[in-house]
């Protein structure tokens, strides 16, 4: 179970710029050198993300990119929803690859549905800004694998 | 956002067998003519579903493979857990890939195993048997598309 590294990509984007001062840019280069990844591939997360409105870029000498909205403004929910290509969790949710219909009966893709809105539900109640101020219930957020191995 | 098609097979074999009278075998070219999917596949699956405990297997001329549990007994989350290769979301959670080690204090990773969890905690209220009876609430469990992409 994961995201796409599109969506990684984006959220590393917008939480690097979230932590310079209002309105400060920053280069896709450095963003690209912070985190050691192709700035090849942060080009083109970084034009997706100015056209939802979450950037703005300036071209030439200082220029540079920023984020468009305050951070405390944006949820965590909403850019995954605008970054992940589908939610397609198993075959039978994709509309162009039925190969499941016999079984008309079967409730899995309602509770596969159910289990993905109380995903987000979680992911909508934090903020940009909430990922970047330290924790002050830091126990409860350091062992999620744990605790989805063990159920 | 998707889980592997291994779990996607995982799931189908469960359900397809879940439907039999209880103790009633199938093969496994049964399961996926009745798919349209690849037998291999399904060999490497079932084979592994055995090895859970949630598959019996009988070889020979009238053998096949069958539940060996009640499928009231089995939940959903239970077969994803043991099916899924991992649970990392964003590479931050890949303790091999670690190029995001800078950004010490940012609680994504805890946010998203959250979220996580959340996801985990409706798949554990389900059971294989919940998944082949009639809804009581179909409205409910048939439009979650729509409303995951609405927010």
């Amino acid at each position: 179970m994961q995201l796409t590294l599109y969506t990684d990509y984006s959220l590393r984007v917008l939480l690097y710029l979230g932590q310079k001062e209002a309105g400060e840019s920053a280069t896709i280069s450095e963003i690209a050198d912070f985190y050691g990844v192709s700035r090849n591939h942060l080009v083109k997360v970084v034009h997706h993300l100015a056209t939802l409105g979450l950037l703005k870029t300036t071209r030439g000498k200082g220029g540079g990119v920023r984020l468009a909205r305050d951070p405390a403004t944006v949820t965590i929910g909403e850019v995954v929803r605008a970054t992940e290509p589908h939610f397609h969790l198993v075959e039978c949710f994709d509309p162009e690859a039925p190969t499941c219909s016999v079984l008309n009966d079967c409730r899995l893709k309602g509770v596969l549905g159910e289990a993905t809105r109380a995903f987000f539900s979680v992911l909508d109640r934090y903020t940009l800004a909430d990922m970047l101020q330290p924790s002050t219930s830091a126990d409860e957020l350091t062992i999620p694998l744990n605790r989805i191995r063990r159920g």
